[in-house]
């Protein structure tokens, strides 16, 4: 039985998932999910999701919600397909260490920022300059540390690319296109980084998913 | 080598990895950092952390920083040890959805309202009546839904105990001592949970541990 993604291309945290399968090679059905109508607060996504959020993914009958609990069972259930994503034992430790910081330090600052400069962009809103401002500053710092361990490190969690890389990716291609890109490119190991994983064959794909809707 | 713990008894995060190391039964030394003279943005916790924050943790040569990410570390190197708090296959893929909602979902609201009836009071100030409201609607749909779930498994991520317990136990108990106590009690099954997880002998130590200094 084939994978089943409930999601929309415009969330970023369903883009998560769909790279971690073009990553595998694997085969996924995805099902759109219309947000502004309210379809992720009902059938079937409610049933997988209690929350009613999107995206809620279903593997035969394993449902599982919340991207980087789906993109992590992904990269462990199908470790011998397509790109490793983790790895074990003590480097994986590491690479848990930068999982978290994206999801507790670049993060919040990223999808205020998505919210202020691509999404009220889209509805026709204008980004509310203080908020774009002090997430611009929380931004900065965390790239000033990303820097350094870029440094040292190929990529964040190890020198091969693994999930604490690609849970950037749809907040990265995002900021990309609008005025914070000039942080990123300020930082020379960190754009060199962004250029390399953006790039990811894995990556057009997605996007390349989202341009034919 | 005895692991070390760089952190401070009043840091909910820190709480959180020294309760996955007494359900371990691990030896650790607790390094003390004084959060309010600025500790944590000095050697030797700066060295684990670059963003300067508690918990930093080590384990011979490993360093490692980020709460959730040392409980998961402690949780697979020593799964043979004490309490096993992680399982495996498609058992550990639903344990892994339930740390992400505890992060993403039950954190945010909890942590606003430690802040607010807790580090607030210790320090003198008054708790913001509209940030107290706002979180306790937010925390009040987490616990229906973690009713709901409640009523179909034992512990949140499985019918064990598991790290998707453990990392709520800090925010918990800070808050059974606030007026935010009467949304658990509202709740039969998120009540008896809450009773069943704070009566842990390893959670009894490390508060045993904060009584002593």
């Amino acid at each position: 039985m084939v994978m089943k993604v409930h999601a929309s291309l415009m969330s970023p945290p369903a883009l998560r998932v769909c790279a971690a399968l073009y990553e595998k090679d694997l085969e996924f059905e995805f099902i759109n999910v219309n947000v502004q109508s309210g379809e992720n607060r009902e059938e079937p996504v409610l049933a997988i999701n209690p929350f009613g959020q999107i995206p809620a993914f279903e593997d035969g009958d394993l449902k599982l919600f919340e991207s980087r609990a789906i993109t992590r069972y992904i990269a462990h259930a199908y470790k011998d397909k397509g790109t490793p994503l983790i790895c074990e034992g003590k480097p994986m430790a590491t690479v848990g260490v930068w999982m978290e910081v994206e999801a507790h330090q670049f993060d919040p600052a990223a999808t205020k920022l998505q919210c202020e400069l691509v999404f009220k962009w889209m509805n026709g809103e204008a980004a509310d300059a203080a908020v774009v401002e002090e997430n611009e500053a929380k931004l900065a710092k965390v790239l000033d540390v990303y820097e350094a361990r870029l440094s040292q490190s190929q990529y964040l969690g190890s020198d091969c690319f693994t999930l604490a890389d690609l849970h950037h990716l749809p907040a990265l291609t995002h900021l990309m296109g609008t005025p914070v890109k000039k942080l990123f490119d300020a930082r020379p190991n960190v754009s060199a980084w962004v250029a390399d994983i953006v790039a990811r064959p894995a990556w057009a794909k997605v996007l390349a998913r989202r341009c034919q809707r």
